[in-house]
């Protein structure tokens, strides 16, 4: 067993619980729920996880270690110092546009050149075995090749360029420069593990990049729930998949265009399982404060079955976003690991299709969960 | 292609429903929403299907056809006329007890011996190529070997047995005695699949047995959903599966001991699929006249995730019993009959694990559809 | 007892809803089920209401009588013929742009002066004794001064005057010209019952005007929780009332200009009841034309109790808009009859604090209910 | 303002729920939330009541101080200390049979005439302004008059007494016996504030009775909701009224005669408010441990409206009890005292139709707290 050392870009919700976490985790305070594989992961054991760095652009955590801000949420059940896990500068990129903080980005001063060296230099100073990014909802911007990325770097366009393109661009940069592989997680909607651009550089660089999104809650429930009905044969009318939250996910996406993201990778799942398309709603619908992390949910699902008849189901609750999400990302970034210790570079579409919202065509988290665990015992 | 011809012991709503509902595929009116294989099995079509007789006790029914007495379901469309499919008296084995009609069985003037030889004549005659139980659900008896079950019937011990167990014991000796096999469907929540003494007598007259109680609905949802869970490791604190309804099975269960058998079928799927045991209240709760067939269900599922974080979920709303049953029996009957053809005789577990609720030790359903459709396609 | 004699401005699925309906109770089908007064309101019972024609701008309805046109709606069951209801033209005033039918209106053709000639003409002609609005939902406009809206008429000023004001304009000119008052109601989410400018209109024409938005369902619902939560002193930390539909109002509501109507009348609630606002989503949220009439709805209240604990409720449904606004109409139109007959003209704070969404500060119309029932018996 | 003496028959989880809330309002540390009248009940601010004794068949607790085992409930948040509020050892009379503690009541080892005097004395020298109980449900007896109810304390028939009975008598003896009136809250579902007997000994002592049951979450939305749909005449189809919990009266009701009682305080409801009978099943269904003393609760009504249509709504949620509860008693306590000031005794009709569950013919509770507010305002 080794260990895995993780950075993250944007220290946020989902990084802080990921930290809390792993330490009462070694501190044998709380049990492996809510990590799928636990410790049936081959080289890995959650225990062996090290969270050594993030960027973020938020001044209340630049140059700080994560000590010095972790108490913002008061959620979180602390165990033990955090004051060797450093915050670097990370990029703006102009997403983080009417968030509620004030943000500063190398790129603010710096050319995209010489921003791209600087994070390249932090991930191989400190040692990365994977990044992670979990920076809040971005408007979807796409690339046609290797080199029109490069160019946009080259010639300092900003506006063509997203944080989570640039981090991506980044860290395979830094792989191919050390010569050692990393695992990237694109954990946000934007066009990473689907996009070939970025498929080849992770290749090349004998990387592993995993994404887009994080199928965590409640797109994951839906996509069962549509396989469940398409194997009984039922005949969905509509589709209602609707969620409030109080954290900076929702709050972000108050922006119409970065809600347009979320949707993307939300209702293509309907289809994709059902093999026909439905009238549906399935988006997140407004930023409530006081419900925090805790989105409050709404499902609805009219139906036909045999001989005219109509049943209905509604679904409402409360789940957590970043527990649930920090549990997923423990597993990839193990399985990340796994793969390159295999020499599968690049792209790995069977950890995706269990993790992932948004990768090819979609279909049944459980059906992906048969095809992982081969994967994984092989 | 060629015809099924099904004979139903209990000639209620279920058997209503999948015969009006099939005389509407057969004329255009509907398609074939609700069965879940469709006409992807082959050898038998849906359309191939023929109900041709039913058993009962009710006085309202004995001796007619179903045309006399089918408008007692006002829900159902029928199309065209059912004067051809005759009810033949059945037995009662104080089964109706308590039910809101009068009630007349061949037993209350025969031995069971005699009982048994005017059943095995009606399924001879009728040339029946498949029987289907779908009584009230009855308490559940057991029996230890072929011989205490002959003996039973010998002696005339008609406190010994079940209607359920009585008609499954007359097909197969129908079976043998014509020397042709039968598919028999156990449709209720008695041990009859589940019953080596039954599935030895499958065997021995080279029929198919499938049961126990058709898993249609809410149960069914249960068991994907604990599958889904589990998969990403929730920890489940409790689980509550209740529903309500107005049709002759709820009218039933308000019988104490009648209930039990519902509940047996029923909560063990959580414990089956998740590995461990949590409080839990899954049974039917309450007769309420005027929800008819379409009950008003309740799901309720606190769980752990990572970090110490806790989701909930709830579920509701309303689901028909009978077309989602009928849609599962056009199914069974036809796989059975491609089992006889293929020489697997016998209880059939790849069957039984996808449409019944009660065989063996459970799973997810999802599961059990991958391993059907493997089936069915080798 | 005497007749009385409704138009309808815009004859969509309430107008229509209303029209069978009140055939099939003088038919003795139906019982008063849904219209709260039942036939408790002094000198006009339900079957005394009679239909005499309608307004709309859809090419398909205009010149027709309501015979041609009712299988449109096919949920309704019609009872008898309605070729004696006939549907003028009405206007159009841009309210239609993008509904999905071609909308004729005599606004296209003809100055607002001459358009308000003919309206007026109808009315008169056909002895209308009650007008209602339920045209689809529109932008909201204001004026300031009766001579104000005199002069956008004169001017022809096409672009400042929205359909319902001047529906509202012509029923209380019509009033006037003949000298017996009308009851006018704005069923719409449009001002005015709330405006000073139509108030003294139906004050000075010997008037009644009730209005505006029927509060028939969801917002209904939201008000009485809220007075039940706040009589035991509850604290509630947010509100969802999420609904999403497929008839007309929701179709419309795709345009955001139109939903912002909507809103108005609908978030005021929760603060005028509990005395502090608090973060909420109350709208509808989208159209699904599967749903229909019969809404999908949602609604989340958490909120804090003594000694800091912390309750949650959630509800789910299917409820119908067009019936529940019909039954409401049927009492707005003889209870404003009652008030002419009373002698008290102008805008019935009574009357709209129960059947309205909108109107002055919002509460309990539990507590309206009250206040009205005495009101009706004085 | 004076101090108001608190003492409780049972301490479990509502009273010290209620210790611990008032201390923390004294502290500053919570508002008034979810006490109803807040601090507008002249006479008595809830800073001047003060927990004085409880009395407890509990071995862990009899002779104890609250601060001993307050630990158990781990979900209240402790402020300072609870030395001085002491239990005294009370009655068994059976009605802790089958509970998780081992009990010792005074009644094991004396007969009920014995038992009477310690109680009163404890009572007269604690000089306790209010007792309340809140022991667990028992099974209900009744009584025909005051001489009886002597006969039996007389005769020492412990069998046809229950707890609630008893400590009623006891603490009207103790009233008449010290001069002084004593408010007496019966919190639990038995017949006290119902039966004539106690009313008289109430009155005849200068004492003021109220119960029963308190009125506090499901049952009382219940109520609130049948009113509203009442007011718009919609029809009732059926009722469900379901919840699930984890506290101690859960525990209690597996016992199937106790759940009887609380299905006479709940049922009457809906027949009462809307006047008609429903096919209903309202009721606690199931002891589920990890739920706690918060309760998932579930309610369905499907209802029909104008012309025919049929709404339905589904309620569900997580709602606390003990607090709840708590919240209702800090409100009668001060209530009743302020009856005692204004020479109003006996059974107070306007404070237990708010309050409580059971007590005469039901109806809404935001009429009944209309004439709260009159009465405390007169």
């Amino acid at each position: 067993m080794v260990r895995l050392k993780i950075g993250f870009f944007g220290f946020g919700y989902v990084a802080s619980t990921l930290t809390c976490g792993i330490e009462r985790v070694k501190a044998g305070e709380i049990d492996l729920t809510g990590i799928p594989l636990e410790n049936k992961i081959p080289g890995c054991n959650v225990e062996e996880i090290e969270v050594v760095c993030g960027f973020d652009v938020d001044k209340r955590k630049i140059g700080k270690n994560v000590s010095a801000f972790v108490n913002m949420y008061p959620e979180l059940k602390q165990r033990g110092t955090f004051d060797n896990i450093k915050i670097h500068q990370g990029v703006n990129l102009n997403s983080t546009e009417g968030m509620p903080f004030e943000a500063e980005g190398i790129d603010d001063n710096n050319t995209l050149e010489d921003c791209a060296k600087i994070i390249v230099e932090c991930i191989i100073n400190d040692d990365l075995d994977c990044t992670i990014v979990v920076t809040a909802t971005e408007e979807i911007y796409d690339v046609d090749s290797i080199s029109a990325l490069e160019a946009i770097i080259k010639e300092d366009k900003k506006d063509n360029i997203t944080a989570s393109m640039f981090y991506a661009y980044c860290a395979f940069v830094a792989a191919k420069k050390r010569g050692r592989g990393i695992v990237h997680i694109n954990g946000i909607p934007s066009k990473i593990a689907n996009s070939v651009v970025f498929s080849e550089l992770a290749q090349k660089s004998g990387s592993v990049l995993i994404g887009d999104d994080i199928s965590s809650g409640q797109s994951r429930l839906l996509s069962d729930l549509m396989e469940h009905y398409k194997e009984i044969n039922r005949t969905i009318l509509s589709a209602i998949g609707a969620n409030w939250g109080g954290n900076m996910d929702f709050y972000r996406l108050q922006d119409e265009k970065r809600n347009e993201s979320k949707k993307i990778t939300k209702t293509g799942c309907a289809k994709d399982i059902l093999g026909y398309d439905i009238p549906s709603d399935i988006k997140p619908h407004a930023y409530l404060s006081n419900l925090g992390d805790k989105k409050s949910i709404f499902m609805h699902f009219p139906m036909r079955l045999f001989n005219g008849a109509e049943d209905e189901i509604f679904i409402c609750g409360r789940i957590n976003d970043s527990p649930a999400a920090a549990g997923m990302l423990i597993d990839m970034s193990r399985l990340g690991a796994l793969a390159i210790s295999r020499d599968e570079f690049g792209v790995n579409a069977t950890i995706n299709s269990f993790y992932c919202k948004w990768f090819g065509k979609q279909h049944s988290k459980i059906l992906a969960y048969q095809k992982l665990i081969e994967w994984v015992r092989k």
